[in-house]
């Protein structure tokens, strides 16, 4: 078989689109930015992407239905005085092997150069290993006129971080997209690391709606962020109370932050 | 070499034909009930599946004969009265890297769509973590109006399992032969997990057996099943008999069940 | 690159040449007894085998000169008298990968084919987990008839050796060879497991030469097995000497025997 | 995408260039030669590297830019009296499997053959598991004339060392490099394998210096090596007053070595 494959659902012309990619990864912040900026703007299915480069697995919904992993592609219709319609790219799994991670970037940012996509935001998550109130973004970019103009809209750029480079889409996206001519930024929310982080993604969404000029209400995203900070407390709590606090329980309690996010 | 070589050995013309798919996986389950379908059926060999995703290995027969690993693909012609002829694919293994699995189920299901193959059913286990008295059979489907057909046959549709899809060749069956336009369903016997488990691939069998409206014997089965009732019974005694049981003894014994099945 | 590249060093026609097959692996029986069957014919060189699926490595001589890991090809054009020229395949390893160990076996036979070779011989060690003083060779084929000439050489077909099948590249060479139209054998010499054992490669040997009508002198192989002998026994007295053995010095004098062969 | 991906950054006619390869290794003995040996000789960027067998990451200059992982290559304009021009191979990484280090290697040999290459110098730390006061220089070569010219410029071939051979893009271009038609030598500086180590890249350099007639000023490479030695003797007192010393603090601050480099 094909190494990737992208299956067209719907065949759109697009107004100098811009791709906005959030996987699965640290905090999950990329991956719910990605679904929530898709769930708030009404984006439409363009295209499903298939890849032996994923696990070989389907997920089964409640009803009972199989659905093969994916990545999937959606796109926005901007309003005419806008002047970039969006892709969004999401998906369950990044490729679970080096290569395979080349291959699945390099394939969706061929397909994405077809439609005409320029310029690329990749949303990421970046691990402080310590809880983090109010997350900051920090971000990196393939041009130095990309850093000037999101350091207006509140990004930091931090000399040492992130120190080791990124590691996973939210680079490749843009390592790679230059190959194809590609410009664009990867926008990092801050996050403990240890739980998906609505609210770090919030902060990246809130970045991107500006750079995008895409109104976007966060009533539903702060919702679960309070959610989530509702359940870290009680965690906490529970740990105060326990004079010994087991390895068994927290961790175990800790994993149920995962699911809900 | 290819990544998979297909030696036809039959050439054929079937009936719209179904494939049944039965690899080794959790409880054997799905290899248990393809090889006794096949069995019963007097199904005959088509062909040979060949796969470097396979491992480097040659079983050997008790006469000495040399055989590589593969899977292997039997077809069975119905009587003139019913619609479908019917392949079994069986196998010794599963492709052994996640890669592999995508090349070789891809290349069996374009293999069997040449023959004519539109509707797939995929047989395995689904550990439940603990003894199963009467197994029940889950099921997974690629249509909602299979799902309501299989629940008249009494296989059950959770909510909740498979929490986390299926992995490996059951799902992936499915997944991927919705690329080729077939249709599909998986049926799970539940089973303990722990060793190989004849009396939940006779589970999944009854209802297959409803399903394609084919005749099958249980009794072979059903002898099979009560041996590893008798072996799991002993070591049920001894471990009682024990007052501390030691972890040498109990798995030594419980491996004998894997090779008995 | 090509997955494996072979570079013909002399070009020669054979007659019915039959392929020796003896490359690293338990107890290096297999490449012992390949290494000196060379060596006693004086085969010359005819190709060398470079591959990706070999290790990233070079060798250096005594004198600083470099050479890439490889298998290698010798061939031995026999008497007038006999029916076939002989080709034997010895090397530094085999494929690291399960997929290396097809592609490299595949093409290896698709070159011997080429070359007319329709039969095939494997060398190997068959590890038996305690010391064995007088070696059997057991054995596998491809036919029944193969058994049968076999056996009246004094080889051993046991109705549960080896169970679980060949591994690698011995049993790969028969598996895959049947997709060339090729039949054969392997020879396997009983090994302990423990340290390379030239005296199972000379049990191998002594049938290999009965079955190809090749006259061998065995006393350089017998004197490298004195060799393992002297050392096995004195670490042997070594151990009778020291209260309490530790597992110190055991496996570092044991790992001087591996050097040694 | 290509396994392998080579930008021409400037189109270039070299006169019988030689090969320098340079990349990370033991001691980053390799790539500190090869990189000082760029540097100083004003060497030009012509062409990058990249790769899928690289891994999935790119990098964050501390403005914020970003920059897939690569390999590149530069070249030197020798001046007229001298008979060949230089090309330098420096990067991020060698490939990150075994396979993917064949591909690289050969598609950058490749490339390099388009370009005249016909030698090629490796440069790599040989790893001695102590302290080493004055670095030697080991060697290994593509022929017996190559030991016997790299004697006499104080390179040491040891009968024994490296005894397993050389792991590797510093074995790998010279053993591939024959399938091309290429002839080199491998200049290995003793190095204690626990920390970079600029001291032992300066003996290489010094060798490669005058075998390719070339003048090096070593004044910022032995700034970087005595600052080494001066951590390292930090390092050293204070385990030294350390009564018990902890593996906390020795490796932590060791680890400073390794950034510093």
């Amino acid at each position: 078989m094909e190494d990737v494959v992208i299956r067209t659902l719907d065949q759109v012309e697009l107004r100098d689109p811009i791709l906005v990619e959030g996987l699965p990864g640290v905090g999950n912040v990329g991956k719910l930015a990605a679904d929530y900026l898709r769930e708030q703007l009404g984006a439409k299915p363009l295209a499903t992407v298939y890849s032996k480069f994923f696990p070989p697995q389907v997920y089964v919904s409640e009803e009972g239905i199989i659905r093969l992993v994916s990545n999937d592609l959606y796109y926005w219709r901007a309003p005419a005085s806008a002047h970039h319609d969006v892709l969004i790219l999401g998906g369950d799994y990044q490729g679970i092997s080096p290569e395979g991670q080349y291959e699945i970037t390099h394939r969706v940012l061929d397909y994405c150069h077809g439609l005409g996509v320029r310029e690329v935001f990749t949303l990421a998550g970046f691990a402080q290993g310590r809880v983090v109130e109010t997350p900051r973004v920090l971000g990196a970019a393939t041009l130095p006129t990309r850093v000037e103009s999101l350091k207006k809209h509140g990004v930091v750029f931090s000399r040492n971080d992130p120190g080791g480079g990124l590691i996973g889409a939210s680079g490749l996206f843009l390592g790679l997209g230059r190959l194809f001519g590609m410009e664009g930024a990867c926008l990092m929310g801050e996050t403990s690391g240890y739980f998906v982080d609505p609210r770090s993604a919030e902060a990246v969404l809130k970045v991107l709606g500006r750079v995008l000029e895409v109104p976007i209400d966060f009533a539903a995203l702060e919702a679960k962020a309070q959610e989530i900070d509702r359940i870290a407390q009680k965690i906490h709590e529970a740990e105060q109370r326990t004079a010994e606090p087991t390895s068994a329980t927290g961790p175990a309690s800790r994993e149920d932050l995962g699911y809900i996010g």
